[in-house]
């Protein structure tokens, strides 16, 4: 275990980096987990991870010991508090996070159960919503289209609640590639479709692909799609939200499925 | 119309201290609607505002002037860039947004139809997805109860997307006041209950109560709940974030609402 004090040591510039900017963590390929929660998860998956930051405050907690009692000594790293306050990005956190490289997966060459795309999702809290109700679902691919938020990010994770570590989550993946993996009719979301959510059979795997918040899907994504399903809405709005209409979408699916065994 | 130049004038620091701080919102009940969409929609259900603020680029659009030319000159201010960007939320917007009271209706004295309580929902995405959903879903009435987030501040109104337009919204409904109001069974979801969301009949009214996201539903409302209720979830996540789950049990409802027609 090693103390750092100063906020000019090598290690500490480069976690306050990777810290300010998700930009700098999508660049290097890493993720900051921050709380015993994404800790646990991480640690209960992947192993060690390449650095854990922890306070001396933190330290005196039960629960952050036996978290920091399963790292190799040599990866942790202590900060005082106001050392640590400029990496979090939690209010009253409690002072604990990992620095892990991104798990990287290769493409699966056919993907046979259902799975989601990420056609350009924005925003972060919709990202992490949206990987959440997947591994509810009992997902397990998720394939990010380039220009969706990086998956990793702080935020991601944060309303991610730990989905990341239920998934593989693969990123900037084009249309094209993925399309000729994917051994299943491909289905989205359209206002103006004209079969109803309910009366389309979702009991075999299906590719949903969920797109931008104001643009919807990509034409790549809109020319390969087999389904166009509309989730009825006796009200007068136009849309749902992109992720509450993904977990319309995916525990429709489930409801059908279970009702079939 | 009127052209403001001067940060120093009173209407643009009143605007100002407005659009810098939420509680200044809530405790003036006011709202700031930025963008054509939310304009729109206000006027289209709501009269004239207290004050369109307008940059002179925006009154070059046919759009804007589309809004604008509703709204009664004299209360029409024109914002030279610089000003109006400090009170903007939107990166990139228009260069319009209307200062408005926050519409106040009475209680109900008895609510019949479905409802929603929202009973210390936390962050304003969650909360303006939830309104959204509960729009689309044909939900007319929101209660948020205290320690909810302000239902009229800029960030829920965006991610709400006009549907504030279509719901009554009730804030710092008490528990107690509510309950004698409600001529219906109050449901929760809880990953312990027994009964699953789609065996339960959910095709008469029904007040569904969205608890916080960290604590969920307050011991007040646990007393009044009559049915609790699961959504089965095959993957290995312990729970669904509350705008998901909102947008899955209302459309649920909306399925078998359907189904019985």
């Amino acid at each position: 275990m090693k103390a750092i004090t100063s906020r000019d040591n090598p290690v500490y510039k480069r976690l306050k980096a990777l810290a300010g900017s998700t930009h700098q963590q999508r660049k290097s390929g890493h993720a900051l987990l921050e709380g015993l929660h994404l800790a646990s998860a991480y640690l209960d998956v992947a192993g060690q991870p390449e650095t854990c930051v922890v306070t001396d405050a933190a330290l005196k907690h039960a629960e952050t010991q036996a978290i920091v009692g399963r790292i190799d000594e040599h990866r942790i790293v202590t900060l005082p508090d106001a050392l640590f306050g400029q990496l979090s990005n939690v209010v009253n956190g409690v002072g604990i996070l990992l620095l892990v490289p991104k798990p990287e997966m290769p493409l699966p060459e056919r993907v046979k159960t259902s799975c989601i795309v990420l056609d350009g999702v924005q925003d972060a809290g919709n990202v992490g919503s949206i990987l959440r109700s997947a591994a509810a679902a009992g997902i397990s691919h998720v394939f990010c289209a380039p220009g969706t938020a990086y998956a990793w990010s702080s935020k991601v994770l944060r309303s991610g609640m730990g989905a990341h570590f239920l998934l593989e989550i693969h990123e900037d993946v084009a249309a094209n590639t993925l399309i000729e993996c994917l051994a299943m009719p491909v289905a989205i979301t359209d206002s103006h479709a004209a079969q109803a959510l309910y009366d389309c059979d979702l009991t075999g795997p299906l590719a949903w692909v969920f797109g931008n918040e104001g643009a919807g899907v990509s034409q790549d994504w809109r020319d390969a799609v087999t389904h166009r399903l509309t989730i009825p809405q006796p009200g007068g709005m136009e849309s749902l939200n992109v992720a509450a209409a993904a977990a319309v979408c995916l525990f429709e699916q489930c409801r059908q499925q279970r009702a079939r065994r």
